[in-house]
């Protein structure tokens, strides 16, 4: 699922800087109820040698408009992905969910380059 | 009336992350006048094994509906019940109530997981 | 039910003049689910003789607070009983509902005395 | 109590227009509780020969702040007294009240010349 | 599609009011680029002897998750399909959809019964 | 001091249309006390064969920087001199000063071209 | 320069409705000073026969990106050309631009079908 | 005039928590105008073994309603009078007052319990 | 210039506390064009053993109305001023200005009372 | 390019204090669809001896208007122009670009100089 990320070479990898990405259009859908649920997605990261394109990361999001996950995991599944693919110094990703039953959830998840 | 509360297993413990969940629909009654009292509860935790069911816990906050109870006690109580169930490495709760006599009040309350 | 509602005299029933009451602690229980339904009432009237009087309105409101009943009868309904209390010159309600499965509803109704 | 309004001449007789004063530092005090009522005083007016001078009219409106009086009647009884000092062409009060026990009112009044 | 709509009695019918129902997860895909819509569509009507069940309403609007098909004709074959259930007196429907290209686009349908 | 404004001819004068120009950084002074006034000017006409250049807009409305008159007059009096210069289909200004002594205050004036 | 703007079929002709764009990334130059003016233009019609494509009125629009045009002309100007390839019922266009020199501009103008 | 405040036990002293108390309807008079004040007081407190009543601490702030008191002055008195009725662990008060002259004004004051 | 500002004595000089102070309503010239520049300068200080009277602080302020000088100046000017005066403990003022040319403009400068 | 930068002499030298910049009207063209892209450009420096002309900053945004470049890209290399012109202790450019594909971005990096 995470191959069809794509990525660009940075052209300033001498400089830490900070990239954020917003997608408010995200969409998954309940593992119990089978019902649609809503979220925003948003990123932030310092890239090493990779950024990732924005088109893909787009249609990488829309992989998961029809697959049942529940909201803990699909956030930390997109870091997986996107560490993996990416290898970036530093990223937290923010997944903020539309609210169900009267409780609305985000969920924060971060990760930094062990520079071991 | 913790036991209502249910949990399901954390599928990423080795990582630190976030939960917030906000719910916006609670109501008790002030023991003293026995006028409802109306606020919003917010839970912020890093889970350990354990994270709590949303459904579940919508249950448990209903449960005050009926109850005669002061904003700072229901506010340490529940924390108390979340802690007990979910032995989060860290939980922060902030509960605000709307205006009694022109006065709006908020409690702030917050958990951290002894790492002796 | 609408017997608690208690009325004061109309100082000024020569001037056609506009009360507005907006009551933001609504709740109630939806039949169907026996889940709480939150929403704002609110009231436009142009009193007769009689005006409402604001703490037995609250009380009467809050008589709903156990009670299963769905958006649309709970509007007319109390339409009907502050028509039967207040026979004002003119009314209208307006009731909106926090989200349930992602969906909000307001419900608005009206009532012009008839001058015959 | 109105003797204190003072007035100035209508520069522009000749044409309609509207003069808009609105008064957000309004406090009374509740003729049943006791307690200070606070509010926002509106005032929409198109002058005939006479304007209202600001200065007064907060001063007028500073000698409501120990007295006890009811919304629907202290909004009556400030249009009465402008429409005796100023007599317009047109005027309408607009008088909204903070929450009390959750719940907030507005007064709207109105007064046109009687061109007979 | 328009057969998973229930509907139930409406117990007013002697009295016309308005129901205004929002639903902000609307999601449909585009026929022309395969890539996903996302908007709001807001119903206002006023009910004959029937109301729209909000779950089915739910269910019926999910029908249109993976079908590619303009914003025009979405919105206005969401009004034939609740007019045909519903039978109401009036009805408008505003679909809002959010910015493709950095322009964004709302349409706005609108029924009235031919009382003939 | 209305010669400063300048005009240039109405390409379209066929059509009736409407033009806004808002400028929220007039000041002046109050004659009573001395001290500045600040306010947001508004003007919305309908062109007959003149528009008017902003740049002499600006630099007529700075003009009355360091003049002492009272909201009424220079509200009417700004009207008298947009309209003497543009004869204008329709115009109307609205001017909205920032409080003073916690009082804010606001002016609308309209002209309406006789057709006769 | 119109030419580039392309229709499709109205598929509802026989139902009045309205379509409502906004297109909130319009630029010009000002024929003046050559500076780039920015802006935002909306659209309100009532399709006849035929509907504007979204991406060609992104195109036509970004036709203006580098020409010289006051404000009040290239609003007419696009009504006219948007009349003339849709042929709507009835046409609304707003174009309001950022401040300049502290003031700020918006141009309404309307079409309406002539029955005749 | 501190001995109007009431304050009740804690009922969780072995826990560090922050009780946020908002007044939005303080009113005082000002010593060399003889003009009412309006503000904002805003508590933030920890506490230690007691927390203060908000009816009694509603009465308290009414005691300043036609006291004349320097802004610096009521928010620093405030804060001695709190300190000692209820020994907190940490104390902070902003007073937030209305423009006056197209100024506005706010104080900030803390405590913190010296451990000594 | 900054002989216009008066000040008071500090009645609390024994705790460290904030005194903000907004003042929306500033205007000066730029030195470039002549034309008005408009902004708003916050002042936030500790105080020693004085504060600074607010009427005084207001007319200090006008005297820059017809003045021409730059941002950056008028800000670092201000300061050194109120230093000058008042000796406080700490002090930061905030100057933002209205766009011009599309372009707004904030600076901020700090003084810290050197200990020594 | 970086040429039509202008600068001046900054005044006080000695002092460290922040000067803050917003262009809201940045345009450059996407390198890869040849679209519009439209972003706001903030920048924060403390100055050391010299700061940067505003109307030449505007001409210098403006070379972006029709080069094709990645949002990465055009905001390293601006802040490698800023600093080789002004040589600030301190800089930083938070580039805020708006929605493609339902996707924002913004890009922020940082500059300080290095003492050694």
């Amino acid at each position: 699922m995470r191959s069809i990320l794509e990525t660009f070479s940075n052209s300033y990898p001498n400089r830490d800087y900070l990239i954020e990405i917003v997608c408010p259009e995200f969409t998954s859908v309940c593992p119990k109820t089978g019902q649609p649920d809503f979220g925003t997605i948003t990123f932030q990261y310092t890239p090493d040698n990779l950024c990732v394109e924005l088109k893909s990361l787009k249609l990488y999001l829309q992989q998961f408009r029809n697959e049942g996950i529940f909201y803990e995991n699909v956030t930390n599944r997109i870091l997986d992905d996107m560490v993996q693919i990416l290898s970036p110094r530093w990223m937290r990703i923010v997944a903020s969910f539309t609210p169900r039953g009267g409780i609305s959830t985000s969920i924060t998840v971060e990760y930094t380059h062990d520079a071991g």
